[in-house]
C-alpha cells in the first residue's frame, strides 16, 4: 500500500491542500469544524508528513542548545562555532542561551526553555556543567545534556563529557618558566566558579613543587578571566617588596591585563617581565610581543560535545541507555615573544 | 462549556495522559491505532493543549534567528546579546546562523533553515541585510525580516531597518586628526562588500575636503575588517617615501595591527604616529596605548532590530502590513591614548 500524502487528506477532509498545511504547522485562523474534520483524516489515513518538510512529527526535534555563562566572547564564539559545525554536519540547528550561572533559579529558566523551544538536548558550558546538584536536577527532569568540564581525567560519573585537563597544560606553562630560570613566578587566579580555574592553579602549584620552588602565597592572586582582573593583580604584584619576574595569568584575557600593567609602569616585556596566558585566544598573537599561551582547541572540544550530544539524542530507543564516550583534550603550550630567560635583579631589600 | 483538558481527551481515547501527551509532541513510539485514537479525539473534543506548554499549538513560532557573516567575534556576540535582550523582554529565543554572504545558494539556506526550524523571523546582519536582491528574495517567499545596515539615513524601502550613520561618525573621527595637526592621514579600508566600509570612507574623504587637505590616494589602502590586514596596510604606509603622521583603521580590529606594526618598527604610539579605530570593541580600551575610535552601540542597535521584528510579527494579521518604525543610530567619537598633536617631522625627500 502506498503511503497516504497530503494531497490524500486534503481530499478525504475535503479542503485545500493549504489548509491541511495550516493544521498540521498548528497556524491558527482555521475554523473548529476544519480543523477537527483534517485532524480526522490524519488519524484515518495515519498520515505522516513528509519528513523533508518535518512538520507535525518531528517540529523541532532537530534543535540543541548551548547554555553559558563567561564574559569571554572569543571564547563563547568559539564554542557556538564548535557546536555549529557538528549541527551541520547532521542537519541540526543551535539555539543560545547565555545565562547568570549564579541564579537559584537556572533549573527551571533551562527546563522551560528547552520545554518552551522543543529543544532536543543541551551542551552545557562551564561553569554551569562543572556544578553536579545541577546537571544531576536537569537529568532528573529527562534533558539530555552534554558538559564540557575541566578536568584531568573522565569523570565517569555516568553523565557524559568532554573533559579538558587544565592541569597538565598548567603545568607546562608554568615548567616552561621555571626552564627560563624563573622562581618568583607569580599567578593570577580566573573566576572561582570555574574548575578550569583551580585545575590551572594546581598546575602550577605541583610544578613548583616538582622544581623545588617554595610557593610563596604573596605572589598568588585572586580574580575573574578578565583583563581588568589581570591588570589590577599584575599591578598589585608588581608592587611588592621583591616582585614576581614572571606572571602567569590563568588566561589570556587576564595576561592581556598584565601586559598593560607593566607597560603602564613602563616595563620592557619580555626582558623586565615574561608573561604567559593561557587559551589561546587570537588577541594573543595580536599584542606586543605576542603572548606564550597554551593553546585550547576550544573549537574541537565544543564540536565533540555536540557530536556526543547528537549521538546520544539519535541512539535514543526510549529509555535505552545511548552509547556515547567521553573524549579529554589536553591544552598545548605556545611560546610566543612574551616570555624570556630571566635577567638577573638587583637584590630585594633584606626583610627583618 | 469548559475547556477541554489533555485528561478529557486521554479518557475518550481511553489511553494514558502519557500517550496523548506523546502523540501531541510528535514523539515517535505511539502505535498507529493509538495514534488514531487519540488524533479522534483531540479532533472530536476540539482539545487544544495549554498555552504554557505550547506544545501543539504554538510549536515554535516564539523563535527567530539571527544571520551573519562577520569575522569579528566582539562585533558578533554584542548583536546576538542585543537581540536576546529584545528576546527576553517578550519571551522569544534565538538560533543563530552564520553564513557565508558569497555563497550563490543562501537564500535557499536561509530558507530551508527557517522552515525546518519554524522560526517566526529574521534579523539579518551586515553584509547580507546590505544586499537587496538577497532582502527582497527573502520577503517575497514571505520571510519577515529586520535589516540592520550601514546608512546616513533612513533607506524608506519598504524593508524595515536600523540604520547605522558610519559616515557621519567617521567624519568626526577625521576630524579629530585634522584638529590635532595631521595632514598626512592614512586610511584603511574594511571588507568593501560591507557598505560600513564605504560609508566610512565617505566620511574620510568628505572631513579631508572640508578642511582642505589634498586626498593622496597613496594613503588610502584596501583591506578586510581583521588585524592582519591592518598590520599589512600600516606596515605599507609605514613604508613610503612619506609616510602618514596619523593612520586610521575602519574599525578597532585594523587599528589594533596598525600598533602591532607601529611597534614592530620601534615607533612611539601616540607621539611617532596618532592611530584611530572604530567600533569601542573592548579590546580598544585594553590596548596599550587605548585606542582612539567611535563608539558604535552595536548592542542597542541589535536590540532594536529585535523589538521592530518582534512588533511586527505580533501586529500580524494575516497579510496586514505592520506598523514599523526604523531607527538611525550615530557612532561617538571617543578620544583615548592612541591620538596626539602632531609633532614636525624632518621634511621627505623631495619628488623630481
Amino acid at each position: 500500500m502506498r503511503k497516504p500524502t497530503i494531497r490524500d487528506v486534503a481530499e478525504r477532509a475535503k479542503v485545500s491542500l493549504k489548509t491541511v498545511s495550516r493544521v498540521i504547522n498548528n497556524e491558527p485562523s482555521v475554523m473548529q469544524a476544519t480543523r477537527a474534520r483534517v485532524l480526522h483524516a490524519v488519524a484515518e489515513l495515519d498520515y505522516e508528513p513528509d519528513p523533508s518538510a518535518r512538520n507535525l512529527r518531528s517540529a523541532t526535534a532537530f534543535v540543541i542548545g548551548v547554555a553559558y555563562d563567561n564574559p569571554n566572547p572569543y571564547y563563547i564564539i568559539s564554542v557556538q562555532n564548535g557546536v555549529l559545525s557538528a549541527c551541520r554536519e547532521t542537519g541540526f540547528d543551535l539555539q543560545i542561551h547565555p545565562c547568570d550561572a549564579s541564579s537559584p533559579l537556572l533549573v527551571d529558566e533551562l527546563c522551560d526553555w528547552m520545554r518552551r523551544s522543543r529543544l532536543a538536548g543541551l551542551v552545557l558550558a562551564p561553569p554551569m556543567s562543572e556544578r553536579m546538584e545541577l546537571v544531576e536536577a536537569l537529568a532528573s527532569r529527562g534533558v539530555k545534556l552534554v558538559r564540557i568540564i575541566a578536568a584531568a581525567e573522565d569523570p565517569e560519573d555516568g553523565y557524559p563529557c568532554v573533559f579538558v585537563d587544565d592541569r597538565d597544560a598548567a603545568y607546562e606553562v608554568t615548567e616552561h618558566l621555571v626552564q627560563l630560570g624563573h622562581q618568583r613566578i607569580g599567578f593570577l587566579w580566573g573566576g572561582q566558579e570555574h574548575r578550569s580555574s583551580s585545575e590551572r592553579y594546581l598546575g602550577y602549584e605541583k610544578a613548583l613543587k616538582d622544581y623545588g620552588i617554595t610557593l610563596d602565597k604573596h605572589l598568588v592572586v585572586p580574580g575573574d578571566y578578565t583583563f581588568d582582573d589581570g591588570f589590577r593583580g599584575a599591578r598589585r604584584l608588581l608592587a611588592l617588596r621583591e616582585p614576581p619576574t614572571a606572571i602567569f595569568g590563568s588566561n589570556d584575557e587576564i595576561a592581556a591585563g598584565v601586559l598593560a600593567a607593566a607597560k603602564s609602569v613602563g616595563m620592557n616585556v619580555p626582558y623586565d617581565l615574561s608573561i604567559a596566558g593561557f587559551e589561546d585566544s587570537p588577541f594573543s598573537k595580536q599584542s606586543w610581543p605576542p603572548l606564550t599561551t597554551a593553546k585550547q582547541a576550544t573549537e574541537d572540544i565544543a564540536r565533540h560535545a555536540a557530536r556526543l550530544l547528537i549521538a546520544q539524542l539519535r541512539h535514543d530507543a526510549p529509555e535505552a541507555p545511548a552509547a556515547v564516550h567521553n573524549h579529554g583534550f589536553v591544552p598545548q603550550l605556545v611560546v610566543r615573544g612574551s616570555t624570556a630567560p630571566m635577567r638577573p635583579r638587583p637584590p630585594p631589600a633584606q626583610d627583618a
